[in-house]
C-alpha cells in the first residue's frame, strides 16, 4: 500500500476526445491481427509432446476424471479461438419456429435464423404496424406467429448441396419458409391452401426444381369440415410440389401443384436422384384409416393406427405429374392446382408398395438405386430397388389396388433386401464408404450396416448386414451424417438427434434440453464412438442437414448502403448520408435517419400526437460485424441493422411523451451515447414547467 | 448379396402391439444404466498414457493442427457424455428478451428462459386469447413483446448466491422479470411507472430485500413530455428499489419506491455488502446534461456527453431511504412512491463523489470495503473506500453541491487508489486470491490486478497494481468470474463477453454471433489463457452471473399432477385422469383433457362455430423429461406440458373446419399418433359428401 495513487485525470483524456475514439473503436482494431499471426505460426509447426507435457496432461485428465477416450474425443472436437468448423449443421428448431446453424465438430450454436416465430434480436417481426414479417405470418387473416419446423432442406444442384438456399417446413401450419444463405434471412413464407398441417416438408428434387411437402394428418382439403364418421369419404392426404425459381430465390406458387392422396397419414418424403431421378417417395402410416376416439371407449389413435402389418410407400413419378399439371389436367381446390387420385391412377403418376408397419423414414441411397424404409414398429429396414420398381410398373406386377384405386406393386417384386437392425428404426443416412446409418429409437442406438449392390465392392462387409451399434442417450429420432443425404456423402461425422436427455446435463427445471450427440464415423473398421454431447435448450429440433462450410458464400456486409433484405436490392427509399431529416405532410411524417458509430442522425425527432409515421433508417457502416440496433423505449419496435442495411417501420404516435431511442447492439466504446429522443407533443400541450406537469399517460404496472 | 432377405413381417410385431410398446418407450429404459455404469468405472480409475496412446494423441493433434496449449485447453473444457458442468452461467439475452443458462466449463447452452419475448417452444405466450403472459407484457395497454435484457441478478443470502430466484432487467422498457429457479420459469414482470427505459437493473441487496433498478436516459418522470430546451428543468433520472417478498417469490410493488435523481444518465449499480452493507452505488455519465442535436449542427450525444473530466458516483444510504419511505415522506408520481431530491439531500440519503469521465461499471469488492469504478474514457480504475466515504460524510468533507443541491464528497477524501490498466476499462470482477479482473473494451483485453487493504496479504503482488493482461477477441463488454460479484468469489473461471467476433467463427451472413470466451484464472502466478470461444448466436448478451451448479435445487418434475406454474400451486381447475370431457353451457365450452404417452383424452373435440372455448390440459406424466407439447394446426397456440403441468388457453371457434391437434414434443415411438381432431361445425353445416363440399374458409397464401 505504498504506491501513490495517480491523479484521477490523465493525459490520455485529451487523446480520447470523441473524434479520436471514433477511429479506435472499430472491431478490427487491436488484438486481432496478432492473434491471427499466433494461430498461423502454431498451425505450421507439428507438435511433439515432451514427457513433462504428457505428465501435465495426464495430471489434468485425472483431476477432471477424463479417460483416454475422453482426451481423444476432446482433441477431435476442440476448436481453438479463431479456428473455424468444418461443417455447418442446419437444424430445424422444432416448436421454436426457427432454424439453428451449428458448427461441426465443435457443436457450437453459431446462429438462429428466425422463420415462423418473431425474434426481436434479429429485428424479425418488430417493425411496428403493418410489419412485413407479421403480415406474412397471418393465416386466414389471423396471426399464427410460431411454427413447428421439422425438415430443413438445402438447395441442391445435381444432387449436391450448393449452399445457396435453405427451405424449412412448418408442420403445425403447413407452411414453407425460404432462406437466402447469402444473408441468412427468411425471404418468403408460403402457406399450403389445401391442408391445415403437414409433416414431410421440405425435400428438394436434385436440382431444386421443386420443394416437396408431404402431408401428415388427413383433413378435408381446402380447410373444410367433416366429422370422423365421414373420414374415408371426406378426408384426404396430399403431397405438394412447390416450384422454386432459383433466379428470383422464391417459390412460384402459380407453377406449384399438389397430388390428392388417400387419407392415410403421409409422412416423410425423399426425392429420387441419379438412377431414380424423376421419382419421389413418401411414406405413410394409418392406412388403417383409424379415427381414434378414446373418449368413447374406442382404441386411441396410437393403437388404431398400428394394427396392420403393412402401410404404403407412395411412389410418385413427378415428371409425369408435372406434365399432367402443365397440360391443364389439374383441378382447383381453394384456388390451388390439385391432381386428383383418379388422374394419378389413370396417368401412371402414383403407385403404392407395401412397407412394414408404421414407417417413418424413407431415404434414397446416394446412387439413387435404393429406397430404404424404416418401420418404427418393425425391427428391420426394408430396401426397395428402383430398377425393380420400374420393371414392376412396366410389367404391371400389382398385388391389387387400394380403396381409392391406386395400384399396389407386388412387395416381392420391388423389395431388394430387409436388414434386421433392432427396435424402433426410424431414419437412415449414408457415408462415403458404402455404409448406411439408421437411428433406433427404442434401442437408443445408431446402427451401421452395409449396403449391397454396387456398394458391395466398396465396403468390407457382407452386403445388407448390420455391422455394429453405438448406444446414444436417449431415444434418437433423426440422425444426420455429413452431406449424408446427397449423391456424395462425406462420412466423418454423424449427429444423433437424441430426444430425451434425462441425466446427461444439469437439470434445467422440468423442461430439459434435447441432446445432439456427435459420433465419429470415420473408421468403419472400428467403433463409432459418441465424442460430444451438445444440449439444445432453445427448441426441439427435428431434422438437420450438414453441409461443408466452404460451400457457403455468405455476405460479410450488404452489397450496397441502403440494401433492403426483403427485396435483396438497394431500396429507393433508403435514407443516405446528408439527406437525413423529418418530412411532414399534414399528420403524415417520414423520418429519414442514418446510423453509424456512434450516433443516429437526427438525434431528436419532434412529432405531434396522432401523427402517422414512416421511419426509415440506413446503416452506413461498411465494416464487418459493425451491427447496430434501433429501438424506441416502450414501443414494440426493435431493428437489427447490419452493415449497409436499410429498414423501416410504421407507427401512429398515439401516446404523447418523450421517449429515448437507442442502439441495441454494443457497437463501440460510445455505444451508450448512441441515442436520441422521440418527442410526441400532446394535442393540448402542457406547460413546460415539469413541476406542474401531470404525466400524459399512465404506465401499466401489472 | 447371397443373404436371403427376411420376410417383411416379423415375430416382434406381436410383442410390439401398442400396449407393450407403451411400457418400452419411457426415456429411462435401455442404454442409460449401462452408460452410467461405464462412466462410473472410468471415473474411478486414474489414467496413465501409454507411449502408443501418446503417439496417437500427437498424431490426432497434428492432423487437426492443435498446439500443446490447445490440447490442454481441450482437456480443461471437455465434458464426456453425462458429466455435468461445474457452474451455470445465467446470461441476459440482450435484445432477445430472454435469459440463457450456459454450462461452465463446457460453454454449452443448456436452456433459454423466456422472459420478455414470447417463445413458442416453451409455450410462453402462445396460450390463445387473453394469454396471461401477453397480458403481462402490455405497456399502456399495448403489447411490448420483447425486451432488451441487460442485467441478471441471482438472489442472495448474506451476499452469497442462494440459487432460488433470478431477476432480469429490460433496458428498453424499464421492466423487471422474476424467475423461479425451481422450474426456471418467469413468474412476474413489473413495469416501472416512472421511466420509459432504464439500464441498471437488476442488482440485489445482500439478502435480496430489494432489487435495485438504476435509470439511464433521463425523461420526464411518469411518462411525461418535455422538449430538449427544458432538459435541466423537466427531465429527471431515477433509481428504484423493488421490494422482494421471498416467501411469495414476488416483487411487492406497494412496498417499493424510487429516488428522484438529477437528469444525469444513471447507469450500473452495485449494492454494498459487509463493510458497506446498507449502501448502494450508482454510476452516472452525461453529467454535462448534453442534449445532442447533430441534425441542427450541435455536437452529437457521443461528444456532448464526454466533455467533462468527471461524472458523479451516486452513493445511496438505502436503509435511510427505506426509513424515509416508511415514514411516509415519499411523493407519488404516476401512482408510484418517489423520494424527491430535496428530501434525499435533507435526510442524508444521497451523496455524490467525482468519478473519472463516462464511467460504466461500479463494483464492490467481496469484503465490501472498496468500490471500483471504471471510466471508459479513462485508462484507470478508481477505487473508493467505504470507510473514507463514511468519514467524509460524517466530517462533511464536501467540495460543493451539484445544481440540484446534492452534496459532492471531496474526491481525495474518498479515493483509495487509482490503477492504470489500459484503454476502455469497463467492468470489474473478483477472485478468491485477492485479485480483480477488469474488462478493457478498447484494448480488447482482460486485466488482472492486485487489490490492496486486507487483500494485500492474500495476494502475492504489490497492492493496487496491474499484474497482467490477456487479449480477447474482440472488444469485451462485461466479464464474469465464478461467483465473482459475491462476498466469496471462487476464482477458477472467467467469461469475457466479447462483443465483436469478426473472424472468430464461420460467417453467418452479415449478422454475426457474440463471443463468450472462457479464461482459466486458477493460477495468478502464470497466465490466464483463453481456453474456449463460445459463439452466442441467439441474441446479444450483456451481463451474466456464474453460480456453482450444486446450489441450484431445480425440480425434476412438478410436485403434483395438475400443477399451475403461474401460481406455483395445484390448480383447482386442472383436469384429472378419468374426469376428461367436453362441457357445454350454451356457446361456452370447457374442454378437460389429459395427456400421457401416447394419447390425449379426448381425441375428438366437437365444437360449433362461434363457441367460446376454455381448453384445459393436464399432463399426467411423472417421469423426468417426459414432456409433451400441444398445438392446434393453424391456430396461434402451442403449449409445453412438463410432467405434472397444467395449462389452459382460450379461443373463439370462429373458423369452421376440421383441425388436427398433436403433441409437439417427441415423446415416444408412437409420438406421431399422439393427436386428435378439433371439429368446428359451420353454422350452416355443408353436406357430408366431400366432393360437394366447398371449402369453408380460404387460406391465405401470401
Amino acid at each position: 500500500m505504498t504506491r501513490k495513487p495517480r491523479a484521477h485525470t490523465s493525459r490520455l483524456h485529451v487523446a480520447l476526445a470523441a473524434g479520436v475514439v471514433l477511429t479506435m473503436i472499430a472491431g478490427d482494431a487491436l488484438g486481432q491481427d496478432t492473434t491471427r499471426r499466433r494461430r498461423r505460426t502454431e498451425d505450421a509447426k507439428p507438435i511433439e509432446l515432451t514427457p513433462a507435457q504428457v505428465a501435465d496432461l495426464t495430471k489434468l485428465a485425472n483431476s477432471r476424471k477424463l479417460s483416454v477416450d475422453d482426451l481423444v474425443a476432446a482433441a477431435k472436437t476442440y476448436l481453438p479461438s479463431g479456428r473455424h468448423d468444418d461443417y455447418v449443421l442446419f437444424s430445424s428448431g422444432g416448436q421454436s419456429g426457427q432454424v439453428f446453424a451449428i458448427g461441426v465438430p465443435s457443436m457450437r450454436l453459431l446462429r438462429s435464423i428466425s422463420v415462423f416465430t418473431p425474434e426481436s434480436w434479429q429485428g424479425y417481426g418488430f417493425a411496428g404496424d403493418n410489419d412485413a414479417v407479421r403480415e406474412r405470418l397471418k393465416i386466414n387473416g389471423k396471426p399464427v406467429e410460431w411454427g413447428d419446423t421439422h425438415h430443413p432442406a438445402l438447395s441442391e444442384s445435381g444432387g449436391e448441396y450448393d449452399g445457396q438456399f435453405l427451405f424449412i417446413g412448418d408442420k403445425a401450419n403447413a407452411r414453407l419458409g425460404v432462406i437466402d444463405l447469402r444473408d441468412w434471412e427468411t425471404k418468403q413464407i408460403v402457406k399450403n391452401p389445401l391442408t391445415v398441417s403437414d409433416h414431410g416438408a421440405a425435400f428438394v428434387t436434385p436440382n431444386t426444381d421443386y420443394v416437396i411437402e408431404g402431408g401428415q394428418y388427413a383433413t378435408v382439403l381446402g380447410y373444410g369440415y367433416a366429422t370422423p364418421e365421414d373420414y374415408k369419404k371426406s378426408y384426404r392426404g396430399m403431397v405438394t410440389m412447390w416450384k422454386f425459381d432459383r433466379a428470383k430465390g422464391r417459390i412460384d406458387e402459380s407453377q406449384s401443384f399438389a397430388l390428392e392422396l388417400p387419407p392415410y397419414w403421409q409422412d416423410l418424403a425423399d426425392a429420387g436422384k441419379l438412377a431414380s431421378d424423376g421419382f419421389f417417395f413418401v411414406n405413410s402410416f394409418n392406412t388403417e384409416m383409424a379415427t381414434g376416439g378414446i373418449e368413447s371407449g374406442k382404441p386411441p389413435f396410437e393403437a388404431g393406427a398400428s394394427q396392420r402389418d403393412t402401410d404404403y410407400l407412395h411412389i410418385v413419378d413427378w415428371k409425369k405429374a408435372e406434365k399432367v399439371f402443365k397440360d391443364g389436367k389439374a383441378k382447383k381446390i381453394n384456388g390451388f392446382s390439385v391432381i386428383t387420385m383418379d388422374t394419378s391412377a389413370a396417368e401412371g403418376i402414383l403407385y403404392f408398395a407395401p412397407e412394414p408397419k408404421s414407417p417413418h423414414g424413407v431415404d434414397v441411397t446416394p446412387n439413387g438405386q435404393y429406397m430404404v424404409v424404416a418401420g418404427k414398429l418393425d425391427p428391420h429396414v426394408t430396401v426397395y430397388s428402383i430398377e425393380k420398381v420400374k420393371k414392376a410398373i412396366a410389367d404391371k406386377k400389382f398385388s391389387g389396388k387400394d380403396d381409392y384405386g391406386i395400384p399396389i406393386l407386388d412387395f416381392d417384386a420391388v423389395k431388394e433386401a430387409q436388414v434386421e437392425l433392432g427396435l424402433g428404426p426410424l431414419h437412415t443416412q449414408f457415408d462415403d464408404k458404402g455404409y448406411a446409418y439408421t437411428s433406433l429409437f427404442l434401442d437408443s442406438a445408431v446402427a451401421r450396416w452395409s449396403l449391397g449392390g454396387e456398394y458391395d465392392s466398396k465396403n468390407a462387409d457382407e452386403p445388407w448386414k448390420l455391422v455394429q451399434k453405438t448406444p446414444v442417450q436417449y431415444n434418437i429420432g433423426h440422425l444426420c451424417a455429413a452431406e449424408g443425404d446427397t449423391v456424395s456423402p462425406d462420412g466423418n461425422y454423424l449427429i444423433s438427434m437424441s430426444k430425451w436427455s434425462v441425466d446427461r446435463f444439469l437439470t434445467t427445471g422440468p423442461l430439459l434440453p434435447q441432446n445432439f450427440q456427435l459420433l465419429d464415423i470415420t473408421s468403419p473398421g472400428t467403433t463409432m464412438p459418441v465424442i460430444f454431447d451438445a444440449p439444445i435448450g432453445v427448441g426441439e429440433p427435428h431434422y438437420c442437414q450438414m453441409i461443408k462450410a466452404d460451400k457457403l458464400k455468405s455476405w460479410d456486409i450488404y452489397p450496397e448502403i441502403g440494401w433492403n433484405p426483403h427485396t435483396q436490392a438497394l431500396d429507393p427509399h433508403s435514407p443516405q448520408k446528408g439527406k437525413e431529416g423529418v418530412v411532414r405532410d399534414g399528420s403524415t411524417v417520414t423520418v429519414n435517419m442514418t446510423a453509424i458509430r456512434s450516433h443516429f442522425t437526427p438525434e431528436h425527432v419532434m412529432l405531434e400526437e396522432g401523427d402517422h409515421v414512416t421511419w426509415r433508417i440506413t446503416s452506413t457502416e461498411q465494416t464487418k460485424d459493425a451491427t447496430h440496433g434501433f429501438c424506441i423505449g416502450g414501443y414494440n419496435i426493435n431493428l437489427s441493422l447490419e452493415p449497409g442495411e436499410f429498414a423501416e417501420f410504421e407507427f401512429t404516435a398515439d401516446k404523447p411523451g418523450t421517449y429515448p431511442f437507442y442502439c441495441t447492439e454494443f457497437c463501440s466504446a460510445l455505444h451508450l451515447e448512441m441515442m436520441g429522443y422521440l418527442h410526441i407533443k400532446p394535442k393540448a400541450a402542457p406547460k413546460a414547467d415539469a413541476s406542474d406537469t401531470k404525466p400524459a399517460t399512465t404506465a401499466s404496472a401489472k
